[in-house]
């Protein structure tokens, strides 16, 4: 019979499966911020009863060699390994597992058991020896002058007894152990993760359209006295300032005021219909100013700690330069025109779709790179994306590693509301945030199971949500008609479910409810028509943004979803929950009325012993700065809409 | 900027992930019998709002063009597509995904959309003609035809509205769709199949010893011998015969009577100490007879519709020929000697495992395959294989892969009782039906628990449970205490409960129930010593053996473990579950009393509804051939183990 030649790696017995965290068989990278820890989950065993080492190996990906830290075999019954490690710089890491049979543990442990059966062991002490010995081979230094020294001690142990006694000593065994044969190891395939600065996991943002900010109706503000509100906005203690589109406006089918089909000769359009003779993408509206005008706006943001985002519509009016210049980058229909946006019936004459498939689709998508690289050469790390989901998925995932390739801070979050999956893949292919269905989730019922989904399944490890309580596009009903404690609602739900959160102002803070009859779109929108807004206007609720603002930044809690839970409370209008940091040294529960109209009461139940609390402990209300007793598990809560619509609670540590 | 250069799939818009069936990322193939059907779901989705259309490609391994059956949407808010196909040829398949965008299909969409609108569609039929043009450039012979004719049509159309008509002409959307442009479609991975013979899903096996087959006590049978008790094997219904090893048994460290340290001078030796003078794993035992007397056993075996399976167990008495001629396929201790099995302290001095890992492992392997092919040839293609679980994993799945490829009748069962993972990875690895912790999961829920896992969850897709209610190891304490009802109630729940299942006989159907005390073991185990037996001995339960084997031949829902359902009985001491066949034209409801002492009653609630059923039913009790009528959802059980412990009721379809 001729000799089969098989494959080496058919000598490799261990299996390494079902690795946790992983998306789609390593497809994508999981994400991270610095200093965040990886906790790894792996089923590895190996056909008969040897024993296994299996360890995590990590890198940066630019590294060549791997960090590593141990597996524990934590469930010997279900083969289940875990471990963990700590990313630290921005960019991508690799991790993968690597687990071979533990050749000494296994002899180690067969030794023990027969020296205590009584057996002769004369022959194990032999192959002892010729493991340590191999070990030798492969140490250096110290290590190897060590490990000599253990051979030598076995050979000239005086008796049996302290023979054995030596070599079950759990010194050399982690000196031997330190330097396996992993010739036969398995090593699963490699995953990536991207790690992304910590304002991709935590922060709060404000939505302005800088030509609002004047005081006199019907005037564009310039970008130069839209300054004048960085203070304020600062003062509420937002993190990010992200802007509507500041590039000049088409005036090509213009929209006017409420989205009318005609503009009228003063009507200033949308922002979004980007693109006139003045300009395109990389380019500043003339009535807001200039490139200049901008880099000092972006300045004075930074010095009052505001991190300006800016909105990327990929996207053009008619009167767009592109149009002109790169026909080829767009559809053309067979009259010759070129294909304006559609929802059919819908038309929407005043926007040209780019099309990403395009004979010459790589000079497009090398031109809208250079687009983000053009904005963040000015400063600017942070992009809102305008419905990514109508863009090819290839194209996002190709945009956004080479950026971040090259500017590893840089920052992109997804307006997509559309289906699930298709919300979920644009967080696979790197989008750092996204914007999520918070807005329409408004019952107890909901919020619960939505946010379970989000920060409890495997969707956490690439998807970070980012809970904007409106948008120019987003005047719930919930907020068209709670009045104010609607507006506080929502505020403490988004602020404290969320670590990234965000209102769109200053509607939102002056608790401005007015929509066009019957759909969520705000009366007389910004997105249309220029207005002007007493931004102290009576009725504001910027005292508890900026409270809550602080509450955020003072509690380590709020700044992850991870540890989020939801606590039984007998009243249906009544939601409640904490988010705690991993060393329980801080705690935060939040209780909250859902109904803005009526008091509401109920009886909540608390996991204090899990907190390490016994009977009596202080609970601090950090909206009121009220302090109570709280006991036990069952504690009675009452919130009064008129009132405050939430508690806040730093919940005091078991030790003192 | 210097032009990217990207790779062409980034032209591939749509995204195809969590393909169901797939076991392991497609590492391992899924299992099926001829005739089976392959149930493929996935989530399918693209940017944008454009329609997509998807089909599973499927083919055997060995021939190159796929065959094609559409997906369809079926749950279009989370992107879920379905489809299925048929696998009909033993050997290897392969599966995949393929999805395109639908572009006539959307344009279809939208121009429906638009002239319903009444929206000037001259540009729309324009791209319709082009569409349609670009369709048959792809087709030929009478579709090419036909697409023409359908061109034609619409040019010299009477009016716009007849033209408009004719476009959405749902057979010119058939035909044009069976011609689209797939250069940009997305094609998953290829996942596998192995299509087994309908014996690997479903059969009766009966275990035996050959040698103690006679009547005289201490005196071994020869396989003539054991000849004559094929008929009465083969009348209880059974499907199976599987062998304890019949090759030449060790001398050297035999065991005596009930696992004795030393055999006296006439001690027979346990079977799977294999190899003496007279041969290994390719010879037959000289007290048995020879290999012609093996090959007359299996074709009066066949005669009786009896297929005889072996056991493969690749281990070597320290007699075998293969320890003086192959030394080198065994460990050696560092004195010289061969390293016997162990399992510290306990030693097995009369067994020397082989390494399958040795220097010259690659003739080891091929060695041991050329056993299985030696058994092959003389018509022997089942085999039940003793201890996978203490050989690598890599070698089965290479030697059942060779094996099956040249003779794909070839099935194989894994003899492991270990730790699920394990026990999963050789299913995975290419066995075709495991053993299970049947045997020791005695209560309701345990057997609900167990049951659920093996058949509703994925594990389905590749580990084939054999339910075998005893073996020479296993007397389990419910057989030991229980009585002959305690027999009954096993037999009965193997029998339905799993297409596979099998009994270890005489002992089993003679209701032997004598352990070595504080054990699972047989008292005077057939292990060790010959033993005779009176194969009609009073209170032999023959009678319902062969009873539910003809059930189990009669009614195709036995056939199957998917549709396996439980149903809530008020008695934890009372089981009670359906299988059905698909078409729910073979309804069999079993209802046991899990308790072997007691008659126990109670309230059954059925789903006759959606068995098509109304108000009274004639339910069959198979075992007694009692008809009763049975009423609505709640019926009364009630099971008195002295009578009969079980009922095996077939529910006469709704349909007359």
């Amino acid at each position: 019979m001729s000799r089969t030649q098989l494959p080496t790696e058919f000598q490799q017995r261990v299996v390494i499966e079902n690795v946790q965290p992983e998306v789609d068989g390593g497809r994508f990278p999981i994400k991270r911020c610095p200093a965040e820890k990886v906790l790894v989950s792996a089923t590895i065993h190996c056909d008969s009863s040897d024993l296994l080492s299996a360890v995590i190996q990590y890198r940066p990906a630019k590294e060549k060699s791997w960090k590593e830290v141990p597996l524990e075999l934590s469930n010997p019954g279900m083969d289940l390994w875990d471990g963990e490690f700590i990313v630290e710089t921005l960019g991508r890491y690799e991790y993968t597992v690597q687990s071979w049979v533990d050749t000494f543990g296994t002899w180690r442990r067969d030794l023990s058991k027969k020296y205590e059966a009584g057996l002769d062991v004369t022959n194990e002490m032999l192959l002892g020896g010729r493991l340590i010995r191999a070990a030798a081979s492969r140490a250096q230094g110290a290590d190897l002058d060590s490990l000599r020294r253990r051979i030598d001690a076995l050979t000239n142990a005086s008796d049996k007894a302290s023979q054995v006694q030596a070599a079950l000593d759990s010194d050399l065994f982690s000196l031997v152990t330190r330097f396996p044969d992993r010739t036969q190891a398995t090593t699963y395939r490699t995953l990536g993760i991207t790690v992304e600065r910590e304002r991709a996991r935590y922060g709060a943002w404000y939505e302005m359209f800088p030509r609002s900010a004047g005081s006199q109706p019907d005037r564009a503000a310039t970008l130069r006295l839209a300054e004048q509100r960085l203070m304020g906005i600062a003062k509420m203690g937002f993190d990010v300032l992200y802007l509507a589109p500041i590039h000049p406006i088409g005036k090509s089918f213009r929209k006017g005021p409420n989205n009318k089909p005609k503009a009228g000769p003063n009507d200033p359009g949308s922002p979004w219909a980007i693109g006139s003779p003045e300009g395109g993408h990389k380019d500043i509206e003339p009535t807001l100013g200039t490139l200049e005008d901008f880099d000092h706006f972006v300045k004075e943001a930074d010095h009052l700690g505001l991190e300006i985002a800016l909105d990327l519509a990929f996207q053009c009016s008619p009167d767009h330069p592109y149009v002109q210049n790169h026909p080829e980058w767009f559809r053309h229909r067979l009259d010759g025109t070129i294909q304006y946006a559609e929802n059919p019936p819908k038309k929407y004459e005043d926007i040209y779709p780019l099309d990403f498939q395009c004979a010459d689709w790589q000079s497009l998508w090398d031109e809208l790179k250079d687009v983000v690289i053009f904005w963040i050469k000015r400063g600017v790390y942070i992009f809102r994306v305008d419905n990514p989901h109508t863009k090819p998925y290839r194209f996002w995932e190709w945009l956004i590693r080479e950026v971040q390739e090259k500017y590893p801070k840089t920052l992109f979050l997804a307006e997509a509301f559309t289906r699930p999956k298709v919300m979920e893949q644009l967080a696979k292919c790197g989008f750092s945030q996204s914007y999520t269905y918070f807005t329409w989730r408004t019952t107890k019922p909901e919020l619960t199971e939505y946010l379970d989904e989000l920060t409890q399944t495997e969707i956490k490890e690439c998807l970070r949500p980012n809970f904007f309580t409106n948008t120019p596009d987003i005047l719930h009903e919930f907020l068209q008609k709670g009045g104010r404690p609607a507006f506080q609602i929502r505020l403490i739900l988004a602020a404290t479910l969320g670590a990234n959160y965000g209102i769109y102002g200053p509607p939102f803070e002056l608790c401005e409810n007015r929509a066009v009859a019957g759909t969520e779109d705000y009366l007389d929108s910004e997105k249309y028509q220029i207005r002007s807004w007493d931004w102290d206007r009576p009725g504001h609720i910027k005292d508890l943004i900026t409270k809550i603002n602080n509450i955020r930044r003072e509690n380590p809690a709020l700044h992850f979803n991870d540890s989020l839970r939801f606590f039984t409370i007998n009243n249906e209008n009544l939601l409640c929950y904490a988010k705690t940091s991993a060393d329980l040294s801080n705690i935060i529960v939040t209780a909250v009325n859902l109904d803005p109209l009526h008091v509401q009461a109920g009886w909540v139940q608390l996991p204090f012993s899990e907190w390490g609390l016994k009977g009596d402990y202080q609970v601090h209300d950090l909206l009121t700065d009220h302090r109570f007793q709280w006991n036990g598990q069952s504690n009675f809560v009452q919130l009064d809409p008129i009132d405050l619509p939430a508690h806040v609670l730093r919940i005091s540590s078991a030790k003192p």
